[in-house]
């Protein structure tokens, strides 16, 4: 097993290679650690800054055995991370951080948003469902409309649609594949905002400023921070994050999504138990971005500070929105993230960019 | 030949693999750039963030002829590059920049303080010397004690000694190795100061705030920045580097390495045709760092802001002082760069730290 804390030179895995893996690994080389991905994709755009690729499914037995014996602790760039990788990695003596518990919570939404109701942490109502007649019973209680979402996988909008009446109750679960599922209550919220926060090897949590956000068809769109918030809901959204992080005894960055309601009530939507999307305004704005972060707990590091040093809008660039790069480089006080990737594909994440302005 | 500004997804080679193309690396991944990195050092600690390596000799054909393949632009970290790679480059249809007569200029130093003078950039009073006969003759012009350094090579204070007297003259040229030289007149400086500065392709010039720069033995301890400097001082250096930069017709970033008299009046030591090592604090101290200014200037993008957004003192971790890392990555205002290089040899460099405090 891995000593903590983790000397440079040791090396990290991670699975996944994706932006959030790419933009790991090159916070993880700031700091001296090497990089070793694990994707089934080849040439992925994480890999091509990494010392160490392979290119293998997540549950090959070889490809992580042959992680297990280059990297001293994995971690993970995406949360459908199958079990069975954790517990394989784990029997060759690599821990995988954040833990097996928060990928659980995270990878079923009734697991989660009960979990968070046991850590005292307000979600909307919400009632498991797995055929047509418990979806007009779930309407019945929570009213309609109402979203109905799988219990497993589905991200950026994708395997969610809205149940518009009873009538709609069987076409609806019809429409997301007929797979166990969720309703959740209508949240009558004013905005949107999200925490990211971390938690090291001692027990530490801190959190960056909230951040709000701003979604399009499902996928974000732009994340302004520090968003202007009260003190009070500041305060309530480290508690809800506090406390997540604790009772999963985590080791890592998490990414919290909150609903705003009128009264200025927090109501927490998901977590992803990663570095997160509405974070990318930390690699300009704070001294220690959310990556370096994640590094930094995940290697057993004291983490680092979370102030904001400036205020970021930060825009995704989707699909061929990429080819503005000639013009947005010339913007001044914008930096620009581009992530390598290939083709640019309609809705996928090619870049970000970092609008700065001085703190108010 | 490429086309500019270069397009992200673009292929960018660098000649060395050391902590210099390391953080170019880096700064080129966050744009979305690809690296390619020729060295001779198997495992150099550069291509292990870098998607290309090739490990040959500098002017191995094949190594040079495999490189013009993959990559659009060349730029280098060490101005030792033979003139012979950059004229073979060329035929092959690789321009690299900076360009050949920078390269030129930065390897001999009596050709250094020529060209300097020739823009009206004040430096110390020298001459050049072939054998002992010339030294005393030298000595009997600029006085003793006077510096002697070799034409060419030499970095960290290598290659160069202190003449004493007309006495030592014979013996100083011997412990230099019996090669062309130049002697240059002792400068009775307050401190050391440099400049970073850029220009783009499209002859844009930005300079950093100057840093002040403190050596042990020949080798940079400390760069504190921006220095406390009258603005007379500051213009005069920011001209300094315009005029060396516009007349080399520059593309990338130098460093430009000055001496401050007792009048405020500057002198150049030397300047470096790459990014340097007083530089280093632009990596948390400024929106746009040194190595993406490079990287935004070779791909012909636009140049991006100089301004400081925190006052930085950059600490070179030598040899073994890497073996601080725990207690360093306590310091919560302290950024840790580590550059993964193998056993920490006396007086290596194997990382900084850049301890930050708000601006005056």
């Amino acid at each position: 097993m891995a000593t903590f804390p983790l000397a440079p030179g040791s090396t990290i895995g991670i699975l996944g290679g994706g932006q959030l893996g790419r933009m790991l690994a090159l916070a993880a080389a700031r700091l001296g650690f090497e990089i070793a991905i694990l994707t089934p994709e080849p040439d992925a755009c994480a890999a091509r800054v990494a010392a160490h690729g392979i290119v293998a499914a997540y549950d090959d037995p070889d490809a992580l055995a042959a992680l297990a014996r280059i990297a001293e602790v994995v971690t993970f760039e995406f949360e459908n991370v199958p079990a069975s990788v954790v517990a394989q990695l784990g029997a060759l003596g690599v821990e995988v951080a954040p833990g097996p518990r928060a990928l659980a919570m995270a990878q079923d939404r009734v697991d989660e948003k009960t979990f968070l109701r046991e850590c005292r942490v307000p979600t909307v109502d919400f009632a498991a469902v797995a055929n047509p007649r418990d979806v007009i019973a779930a309407l019945d209680k929570l009213g309609a409309p109402a979203l109905l979402k799988t219990r497993r996988e589905g991200y950026d909008g994708k395997g969610q649609t809205w149940i518009e009446s009873h009538a709609d109750a069987e076409a609806a679960f019809e429409r997301i594949g007929k797979v166990p599922a969720i309703v959740e209550a209508r949240a009558d919220f004013v905005r949107e905002l999200s925490v990211i926060a971390a938690r090291g090897r001692d027990g530490d949590v801190r959190a960056y400023p909230l951040g709000e956000n701003h979604h399009e068809n499902g996928v974000l769109r732009r994340t302004s921070a520090p968003a202007g918030v009260t003190a009070a809901v500041a305060a309530e959204a480290e508690t809800i994050a506090a406390r997540i992080l604790t009772q999963l005894d985590y080791v890592g960055v998490i990414g919290v999504e909150l609903f705003e309601l009128a009264e200025g009530r927090l109501l927490v939507n998901e977590f992803a138990p990663r570095v997160h999307n509405s974070g990318h305004w930390t690699l300009d704005g704070c001294e220690v971005d959310q990556f370096e972060q994640h590094i930094r707990a995940v290697a057993g590091w004291p983490l680092g500070p979370t102030a904001p040093l400036a205020h970021v809008v930060m825009e995704n660039l989707l699909g061929d929105e990429i080819n503005d790069w000639p013009a947005l480089a010339h913007e001044a006080e914008a930096r620009l993230w581009l992530y390598g990737k290939g083709e640019p594909r309609p809705g996928r994440k090619m870049g970000h960019i970092n609008r700065l302005r001085p703190l108010d």
